[in-house]
């Protein structure tokens, strides 16, 4: 194999070196794995090619962007060959005129936006992960970010797809028009699908432009329920804030331990909002959001410059840091690290998570973007102390039952790869059956990406 | 097969009546079939139930919701049982707070609107056939209209279904939370798939507050290349029109012999905007727009009241009734009645049809979405005339070459049914192949309305 995978690509970008294979080996979670091969495409006419290597040999294969997954969805489990998409990082058209871009996916996500952004355009999906991540990965994960509450996630943004099929067959999804209602949604298939159906060689992508202004917002809550209201009462308004960021609690205490200076009171909930669009409507939409956040019971404060939005985002940029900073010696684990709910339910989870972690004596930060239901809970353990996983596993399981019971979802926008496997029968009921079924019908072998989801 | 309809329905909600057979012949195309039963369920089980059976003898279900369709898509071509899914037409949940809804696929769309702006909500998708059409009919083509090019189509207004798999068992896919990256998108793949996977019996919907205001312009052009400079530049300059349209010459020439009070000059383009959201925002973006149309050589006209408003729009409502009104005798016949194209490439397209028109010697009147690409082309004849049959076909032919040819959609709103499946492997290539497969997988027996995509 190794030979024809030569033949293929050259001598200089294919490898089995022990050290090299080592790289490869893992992701941003705790999932860990070996790849036979690690072999760096440059066109979608080599993937062809290796793919059918791989079918020929009857051997996995895994697309692998940056590796910031935080779910094991690029670690070679089952061994085989990975396929290191960052070598295919260009972009291919910029046609903003027709609010269009075509990339490769090997291409980091901020540096695409940095390009976009000369020309007064954005991607608006923007991951956290934005300095490191693939878009390739994050199609592939089907993920989003801070903004989806008013710009959606990355399945909104593509309009198509080349995707290499496990019989090396190369496809075009979706079409250049912005809008289609031709055939089933192939392309809404292959987003999210996890490197598990194919690969993706190429993207045509929305962009959008640039918003004329933007303003920052904090609101501050006695009582976590009062910030649910208001945040559900700004949705229903009509005023749709480019971000709605909640931290509890738990998050304030953590980053106030941080950074005693943060002009943060001691509450329950506190909210930030990022308005943006025309100077009017920003100024109208910021004064609204106050009344209501008043009218619910907040405390309000708006960032008059540059310097007051830092200070006003550093709480929330710091939860992340502050997860393990006050853990001397732990390190942040990612399980039920990403769950969603409906809007309305976000206190109620909040509340039962600081029960859970109470109940399995654990402190949980927890915070996230009540404007699309989408919370992230910080866990950081010992990886070494195996009672502290078992704990961690007994967390996760509760809070994996409230969100289900409350109908949300378990992943929102990071996938489901190793570590949320187990639960996608729980969650899909026989709709799992029906995801096994296209898998089957797509990818009868099994070698793309076997595993991840369970396939 | 009758009584054990029967025995699940009752005996008033089945019926093989010869009368009441040929009602369900037909939709708003001019494919014709014929039933062996009709059939109207009260209950997802019911329709589970009524799936087992044809599912034991081996025969055809279609879903039918008000056939309005365009396509043929709910006509019985290969006999078999109809369901007539109109009697499941409640509003199971309504939580406006959350912005969802729930409902059953029979609700006409219209009256789901009418019970939703009671609570200042609306359903955004607004295909033409409101008054008429079903939401399930809408979900299982894919639909849109006017208000796409702002507000999406269909697509982005459902977060989960419920559907009855050929087997008879009742899947839900999605979840109630706004976003989730959880699996394989089922939701996705059974909106556009016309029934042919399944059969939707219920939908959580999510709807929109109502705009604070809105406004009315139309933009009269000498040349249609300015008119398609002037939308091009509009949308780039960051202002998104709640609906952006399109009369080329053809159109206006129509509406003009129809009614001559209409105050509308003899261009070669007109542009119909219509802007909403806050009242600021809407003066400032009727500002935008009358700006940008007239650099591009355009004329400019804002409605100044509702009397105004209803007089530019008068034009557009115009056009598909003169379609069939200047033609007496003649009907209209939907064949590439609905393509789509890149947004900057709708001029060059307009002056391809008239040309593909003129070639064949027939009258054709364009118009349509510019802001999503989607032009509407209305051709009417004596379908008794063999020989303007040919014309048609040979102009749908030449229509397509150039849409296929810009990379652009045929359909782009209104579904493949049978009038358009054999041009599904032209315009998938090998992707068709992978819907193929799907559609096997899914439904193995071909019993969910076979014929329809090719399939
Ligand atoms: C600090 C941090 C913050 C994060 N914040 C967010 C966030 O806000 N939102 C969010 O959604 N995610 C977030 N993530 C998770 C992750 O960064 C994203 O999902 C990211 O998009 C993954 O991209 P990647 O290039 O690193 O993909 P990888 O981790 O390399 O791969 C991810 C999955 O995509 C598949 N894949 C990659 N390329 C292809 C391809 N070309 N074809 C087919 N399959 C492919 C892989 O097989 C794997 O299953 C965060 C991660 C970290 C570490
Ligand atoms: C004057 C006019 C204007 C129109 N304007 C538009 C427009 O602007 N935009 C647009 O998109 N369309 C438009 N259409 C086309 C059509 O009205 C729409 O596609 C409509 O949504 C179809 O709904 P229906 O209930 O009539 O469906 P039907 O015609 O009865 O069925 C359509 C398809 O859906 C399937 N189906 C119906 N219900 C179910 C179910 N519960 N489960 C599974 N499958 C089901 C059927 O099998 C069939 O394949 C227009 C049609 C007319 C006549």
């Amino acid at each position: 194999m190794f030979e024809e995978l030569q033949a293929i690509v050259g001598p200089e970008r294919v490898t089995r070196d022990p050290g090299e294979l080592y790289c490869y080996s893992f992701d941003s979670s705790y999932v860990r794995g070996h790849a036979d091969y690690v072999v760096r495409p440059k066109s979608a006419e080599e993937v062809a090619e290796i793919v059918k290597v791989a079918t020929k040999y009857n051997t996995p294969i895994v697309a692998r962007g940056s590796a910031s997954g935080l779910t094991g969805g690029s670690v070679p489990v089952k061994g085989g060959i990975v396929l290191d998409m960052t070598g295919m990082n260009r972009i291919l058209e910029l046609e903003v005129e027709n609010l269009q871009a075509v990339i490769e996916p090997g291409i980091i996500h901020k540096e695409l936006n940095n390009e976009l952004i000369k020309h007064g355009f954005f991607f608006p999906p923007d991951p956290g992960s934005s300095d490191m991540c693939t878009v390739g990965g994050l199609i592939a994960n089907g993920g989003s970010g801070m903004h989806s509450v008013k710009y959606g996630t990355v399945k909104d943004y593509v309009l198509g797809l080349e995707v290499v099929l496990p019989s090396g067959d190369i496809i075009n999804t979706g079409c250049k028009a912005p809008k289609t209602s031709s055939g089933y949604d192939l392309t809404r298939l292959f987003i999210g699908s996890e490197g598990t159906l194919g690969i993706v060689t190429k993207a045509r992508l929305r962009i959008h432009p640039l918003p004329e202004t933007k303003s920052i917002m904090m609101a501050t809550f006695g009582r976590i329920e009062d910030a649910g209201r208001a945040a559900v009462s700004v949705l229903s308004s009509g005023v749709i804030p480019a971000a709605m960021e909640i931290m509890d609690g738990s998050a304030i205490k953590a980053v106030k331990e941080l950074d005693p200076t943060l002009e943060v009171p001691d509450v329950e909930a506190m909210l930030l909002f990022e308005v943006d669009g025309y100077r009017e409507s920003v100024t109208r939409e910021v004064g609204l959001i106050c009344t209501i956040c008043e009218q619910c019971g907040g405390t309000t404060r708006v960032a008059k410059n540059k310097n007051e939005e830092e200070r006003l985002w550093a709480a929330r940029r710091l939860v992340g840091v502050a997860i393990t900073k006050l853990n001397p010696g732990k390190v942040r684990v990612y399980e039920a690290e990403d769950i969603g709910v409906p809007i309305k339910d976000v206190p109620f989870m909040l509340k039962k998570i600081q029960e859970i972690g109470r109940k399995h004596g654990m402190s949980l930060v927890t915070y996230g973007h009540i404007g699309d239901g989408n919370l992230h809970t910080g866990i950081a353990i010992n990886p070494r102390d195996e009672a502290e996983w078992k704990r961690v596993h007994a967390v996760k399981d509760d809070i994996y039952d409230v969100v289900l019971s409350l109908g949300g979802t378990l992943p929102a926008e990071h996938g489901v790869g190793i570590i949320r496997a187990d639960y996608m029968a729980r969650a899909h009921g026989k709709g799992y059956e029906v995801m096994k079924s296209i898998k089957k019908a797509v990818d009868p072998q099994n070698i793309m990406n076997p595993g991840k989801m369970g396939m």
